[in-house]
């Protein structure tokens, strides 16, 4: 254990836990994957040519995968690409030119205002800032977002169409929505017709515990609260197989999803089916699908593990900084005292660590008391994590005395 | 050989030639693609582990790859996703939203216009249709667009933002653009100084003949003439690996490689780089792509030479029928007297033979003559492909017939 931030930079290292990438050993898991469409195998799928053009929506027996572990209708089921951010974006881009089923494009209705619980996910609120649309900041409480707030928020301004919502194991907190949280989300009134949950469901199997914790159906409530058309789920394989190779998958309402095929029809003569045969083939069933990700959580529960056990040696007795617990996810939310994020993240960079760059976990980048930072303890091995969150440690530490210093 | 309309109806068939896919044959050609990031090899490409994330513009000796078959830089070029019409769709959705590097967004400068030479490729004009994009129907004569039309119009109304080229073996005429031709679309003066070329080299490997042409690089004539941002490539190995598993390609200046690169990275965390890999290591180099594309060849001819003969042989002698003899390419061009393709199309459906809509080679599916079909001779098998010839000629002939009758 090293003593002190001067001490520790000597070490010279070169470490990059600024994104959460899955480690090649996670990667190792799946490597029978790329076998799954060897030559010798037949390469059909039912009666579907997968290597030729066409079947818009995905493979039926993928859609009917996902269906089940999404516990959806197989119809309300797309599976599209590799990338669930590309979905989201291109959600946001057809509500943009088109509109959503419900109303007319948003670009001919400017302005457009979506809310944001933080901190959150760096590349949701950049999709936002990148079109102009307007982002709110809601607190992201221990049970979810700011419910009263996002309640009396939606009531009021019309030109609230969306949220971005990570109900599980939320990037990069690890909170999971309450049942009761949940409901309210589904329920509640909204100013906008057309007002849209991004339900991104991305760390829905990602388990850190073997507590495997479930939440309600959000499209099974929002039909119930008469609001059908409210939320679209994304998820993705990418963090269970191959992050760039992986499947992406949209679920919704039939109106949502009809609405997605029309936009998507114009774009495209059909997703890589050899990938979806490939993953069909590889996850077989919902059985093997929790090994796999089981396997997964033995190897990161040791780093999350590390990480803990580390901030508790160096931090666990400051007033003022705290860290996440999470039963779940990828990431682990570094609470300092105000104003020292981004001084600690410089000097975590000064003695090689990269972290994600202090204030992502924000809109516009901005945290407005400069006191999240996202650690990632996916992609580096054991022996570097440790390193890692001594680093981290210190270099707050530091940070915290040099503010005395100065005070 | 089957003597008229009535006699081939009792066939009662069922043939699709109503798109440009290729043939099982065709797609076995590739089948080793399947194997070539099996479980044995090394999955990583130079340093890049191809399994994670990112490496937005594709790999680098994938790009390298098509830098050198499209004669551009390396730089210059993007290798992303299997769908070069996605490329294309979302080339328009960030000049709508974003505007291109050199203006204002499109859609806060409505009305857009583009010129269609025609008939050409029902895909590009839906993609138009879909933003509410105005279309402008422009001749396609023996070696290009009437020019002396596009000079006019571009010279004269500002919106006009851009125009759709297939250069060579153009769908469904197969012309080929002359060097004149290309170097007009360079070098004419446009009042939109953001106007673009969509610049579909399709068919570019795609030859029926020994000749293989080869056309003008519309880049370097772009810049030459002072218009380095002018023209976007598109390109696919659709119809030379997997239709719907191959790689897509853009290439342009590097302000417009630029503005893409700006432009995508909100949208995704990279492309499928495992499909690049197998590409690369299935495609080796350019002698071993020419003699692919050779083998491709060798299936597509005899079905259009089928075609053409009993063609010849059932409507050589007509007054007011041709149809289009392409030295490459996927489609042939029926041209029957006005007034008959779309009940030509409907006899022949009402025979089993599934033809492309009448008039889809137009925008708005308008086509002003109503002469045009579009044969597509790639999917079906050499047998089928004789017997839907010959119910394409008769259906003509009844239609033909049916016309004097009604006289």
């Amino acid at each position: 254990m090293y003593k002190n931030y001067q001490e520790f930079s000597k070490l010279n290292l070169k470490l990059d836990m600024s994104r959460g990438k899955p480690s090649p050993e996670q990667l190792d898991l799946s490597l029978s994957l790329l076998n799954e469409t060897g030559i010798s195998d037949q390469i059909k799928s039912s009666e579907i040519d997968c290597r030729n053009y066409g079947i818009q929506l995905g493979l039926p027996e993928v859609r009917e995968l996902f269906a089940s572990l999404l516990d959806v209708p197989m119809k309300q089921v797309v599976v599209e690409g590799n990338s669930s951010l590309a979905l989201m974006h291109d959600v946001i881009v057809f509500a943009l030119l088109y509109g959503t089923p419900d109303n007319s494009p948003w670009s001919s209705n400017k302005p457009i205002t979506f809310l944001c619980p933080v901190p959150g996910y760096d590349r949701h609120f950049a999709i936002l800032e990148a079109f102009g649309i307007n982002m709110i900041n809601v607190p992201l409480l221990e049970d979810g977002p700011d419910m009263d707030l996002v309640e009396s928020l939606v009531l009021d301004d019309a030109s609230i169409k969306g949220m971005w919502c990570v109900p599980k194991y939320s990037n990069p907190t690890g909170t999971v929505y309450s049942s009761e949280i949940i409901n309210r989300l589904a329920s509640m009134s909204t100013a906008a017709s057309d007002f849209r949950l991004f339900w991104d469901d991305a760390y829905r199997f990602h388990h850190l515990t073997e507590q495997r914790i479930s939440i309600p159906n959000i499209l099974d409530l929002c039909q119930k609260a008469g609001h059908s058309d409210r939320a679209i789920t994304f998820a993705s394989t990418s963090k269970m197989t191959f992050a760039g190779s992986g499947l992406a998958i949209l679920a919704s309402s039939q109106t949502n999803i009809d609405w997605w095929q029309r936009c998507t029809s114009v774009r495209s003569i059909g997703p890589d089916k050899l990938n979806q045969l490939r993953h069909l083939r590889f996850f077989q069933n919902s059985v093997s699908i929790e090994s796999l990700m089981d396997q997964h959580r033995s190897i990161l529960k040791p780093k999350f593990d590390a990480v803990d056990s580390i901030f508790e040696k160096y931090l666990g007795e400051l007033d003022n900084v705290s860290w996440s617990k999470p039963l779940g996810g990828y990431f682990i939310d570094l609470i300092t005292p105000p104003s020292l994020a981004k001084r600690t993240v410089e000097l975590a960079k000064n003695a090689g660590i990269i972290l994600t760059p202090a204030g992502a976990t924000f809109p516009y980048g901005a945290d407005p008391d400069d006191k999240h930072i996202r650690i990632a303890p996916s992609y580096p091995n054991l022996d570097e994590i440790k390193l890692a969150a001594q680093g981290v440690s210190l270099a707050l530490l530091h940070a915290i005395t040099e503010q005395k210093d100065k005070a």
